[in-house]
């Protein structure tokens, strides 16, 4: 496995002329062999032009074309093997197990569009016939195809190497509209970044897509910005931090042409815990547990907010909650500063008036331990900070003294991908009003289970209302995501010939 | 017709609380009688408040009751009779037989919206299967179905007093799709306003429809700042001016919670004609100042810029288009503000170097005549003003010296809701290379005939890039323009009692 720790520009790796940079093996803090460096404003510009260069190129080619490239990628990752999965132990310390399994739906998610665009249900095309003898005035024949929007930007995500990363669901997704994509590798797995860039490049070769429909760019901050100011460049991808988020979307209103971008931001995702599900506590404690802890806890997904009723029952829950949290080993974090901002975060939690730490959570370097920490539901809808997410295995639990003012405090939270309510048979009727009000707040509803674990599926929503995602109306998981870099034509009277190929 | 100058809150006619106005007649420059108050801010708020009380209710009444409201509100409307087409011309000027058009494509529209609830194709059904033997790990059951965002603010528009205001496209989608909403009357006619919010209240109370899915406000951009400002209103629906709707877009995204503005903003519509199509000039240049001077030349989809080859046909065309537009009688404008904006417009244009003006047009009150100037190409591309929308009955010539220059020209414009291609057989090789660009840079593309006369249809897209409109990957005319106002939601493992009765 070779590495250039170059940028990709026009399907040739050509040296960043920015700082240089080592990628950081999180388990032990030291820099891995080989550097990295960050791509020149120029080379982000370079990319950007040839990406809109591409554009009509890739957006004609026939839609089995792009279908083969999708599948190609796919196969060029499936075939680096091994090689993949340990340098994404290497960069990001996630498990093997967590690094194979991600490859997989990487791999899966690919397919699973190859197959959307085959298939040709997103172009959502219509027909008006026209109506010559309409009176008072004839219908003109009118034709809708949607079309592809052009370059899209996508920022590789840290929690997901793979899955949201260089060829992850942004990329399949706008790939598979027929846009071109402009990556900015992740700068805490560039070496990861720069094998699957590879892997994408040698399908475009090998499927006749032209260069420069898909680049790599390194950087930080600055370059992201000069990414998504890029004139080039029509919409944007981002999975992240709030700050990071809303840094791009204003980037991008404040441009003189404003682009949309897609950015999925942060969850605490609200679990409810009725009565009749608390006839085996500790089992769902386990549960709870094992979520909350998965992968240290670093998923967008992650359930960061309880809701257990007070009284004997609840608190056998978080009595076992704490038990099964305490056998949890330290796990390395993505990066040191992911694993402070948790321990800043916990900390911040502990210090507001009427919350009591359930554990004592700590930090090492990069690897923490589980913090669980509990309020009642007054303390918690005074305190604007007990809603903020603290992304990492860090959990609030809140007892709430009925499910009315439940209800209320509901109905105020922020918005949030997912919402979870876990209950009996016992329980139907306070769960119908509970799912009522937490429609409006989330974009997926759990009856029972834990949000992490989404599935690459056509019926699912990962997205909701602001701040959890930029964009409400829209997904960033499943195949309704190609609906964000495509935008809606209509043709009227334009005879066959002259027609695109796929209204003829 | 007993006008009150009230604000429609909860039902009601409230007497607005803000300062007093009246109506003008555009063609007297005389006040009508009666007078109109803006609504207070308390108003305001109250109303958006009133609409996000009804959202619950609203949204869980069956599809039919909606689809009935719709067609309720057409037959009030309908039952209106010449007393609101007698309103319209008092208030606008525009002919009798434009208000009774207008009058039935609005009642048309309410009416195909009520097709597409009954329909359901709008909720974009998706299922998937639980898969509980897969391995390694079993699918959840997952349901998506996209519900209704929330209240809607929606500006009335003034060169559409119905189809465009009151129970408009933009209202007729937003209650379409389950969502309240909140309408700011034009100033430039209240009293349709009033009349068309009142069709809406009757029907509102035949159909058993909550108080407060319904308001009208009035007021200036004040009120309309207040409106988008308000954080119970989830989405924004406005047609009109860049300006005023660069207003509300940054309004929407200043809040703590950003919503979008689906804002129709401006657009010159550019037409090439192509050598082939010169075959009868005097006859295409009499079709062309025909549109140009419908109803003053006041529509969204104006052809105010038109591509001429240079040469002895390009000439011939151009002297008909002066000779035909000679022929147009001086026309009341919808205010005084918008045709002294045209009389500005028209003026920046004749002040540019290279720019020639072929017609006198002039401006007596609010009464204007067609106006037309010419430039070459080059000047065009030079000069960012000449691409600017002059909103009115004024047009510009473009001589272009060969097509090659002319496509890298049209790359370059500004998003338009509209781009139209003249041609014969022989112009097929060119015109194809033509609607390529121009796929890019506009919503809906024309083979022959003129922009003007948007089609309430299935396939229709009255949209386009920025700045045509704020938010590209939509239509605010047709069906599809209902997608502006639903959102995804997946139900992971609900069961089926629980689940939503869409998703039953």
């Amino acid at each position: 496995m070779n590495l250039t720790g170059a940028t990709l520009l026009r399907g040739r790796w050509t040296p960043g002329t920015g700082p240089a940079f080592h990628a950081v093996d999180p388990a032990t803090g030291a820099a891995l062999p080989g550097a990295f460096h960050d791509s020149g404003p120029e080379q982000v510009e370079d990319a950007c032009l040839a990406a809109s260069q591409a554009a009509p190129a890739y957006r004609a080619l026939p839609r089995e074309v792009r279908a083969q490239f999708l599948e190609a990628v796919a196969d060029e990752i499936d075939a680096l093997g091994d090689s993949l999965t340990e340098r994404v132990v290497a960069e990001t310390a996630l498990s093997p197990a967590r690094a194979t399994g991600e490859r997989g739906r990487t791999i899966g998610q690919l397919r699973l569009f190859a197959g959307v665009v085959r298939d040709g249900d997103f172009l959502g095309r219509r027909h008006d016939p026209a109506l010559p003898d309409r009176a008072p005035l004839p219908r003109s024949d009118l034709r809708l195809v949607h079309v592809p929007v052009g370059p899209v930007a996508v920022f590789g995500a840290s929690n997901f190497p793979l899955a949201f990363s260089v060829a992850g669901g942004d990329t399949a997704s706008a790939l598979a509209a027929g846009c071109p994509v402009i990556v900015k590798a992740h700068p805490a797995h560039p070496g990861v970044s720069e094998l699957v860039a590879g892997a994408v490049q040698r399908a475009a070769e090998k499927s006749g897509v032209p260069e420069g429909v898909f680049a790599l760019v390194h950087g930080g901050a600055e370059v992201g910005q000069a990414l998504v100011a890029d004139p080039r460049v029509r919409a944007v991808g981002f999975t992240g931090s709030r700050r990071a988020g809303l840094a791009l979307v204003h980037a991008a209103q404040g441009r003189d042409v404003p682009v949309p971008v897609y950015a999925e931001m942060s969850s605490v995702n609200p679990v409810v815990i009725l009565p009749g599900a608390l006839e085996t506590p500790s089992q769902l404690a386990a549960e709870y547990a094992e979520s909350l802890t998965k992968d240290a806890g670093q998923y967008c997904t992650n359930p960061g907010l309880v809701f257990v009723p007070e009284g004997a029952a609840g608190d056998q829950f978080v009595t076992s909650s704490v038990r099964a949290l305490s056998e949890v080993p330290p796990q390395a974090m993505l990066t040191t500063a992911i694993a402070e901002a948790c321990a800043v975060g916990v900390d911040a939690w502990r210090e507001i008036d009427g919350v009591e730490a359930l554990t004592t959570g700590s930090l090492t370097g990069a690897s923490a331990t589980p913090s669980l920490v509990s309020t009642d539901l007054e303390v918690f809808r005074r305190e604007a900070d007990l809603s903020a997410e603290v992304f990492g295995p860090a959990g609030l639990v809140v007892r709430y003294p009925s499910v009315d003012v439940l209800l209320e405090a509901l109905a105020e939270i922020e918005g949030q991908l997912t919402a979870t309510v876990h209950g009996a048979e016992s329980d139907h009727d306070t769960a119908r009003l509970l799912l009522d009000v937490l429609e409006d707040r989330a974009g997926r509803l759990l009856w029972g289970g834990w949000p992490t674990g989404v599935e690459v599926a056509s019926a699912m929503v990962h997205g909701g209302p602001w701040p959890a995602t930029s964009a409400p109306a829209t997904t960033s998981v499943g195949t309704l995501a190609i609906a964000r870099f495509l935008r809606p034509v209509s043709y009227q009277n334009v005879p066959e010939e002259l027609l695109p190929v796929e209204l003829r």
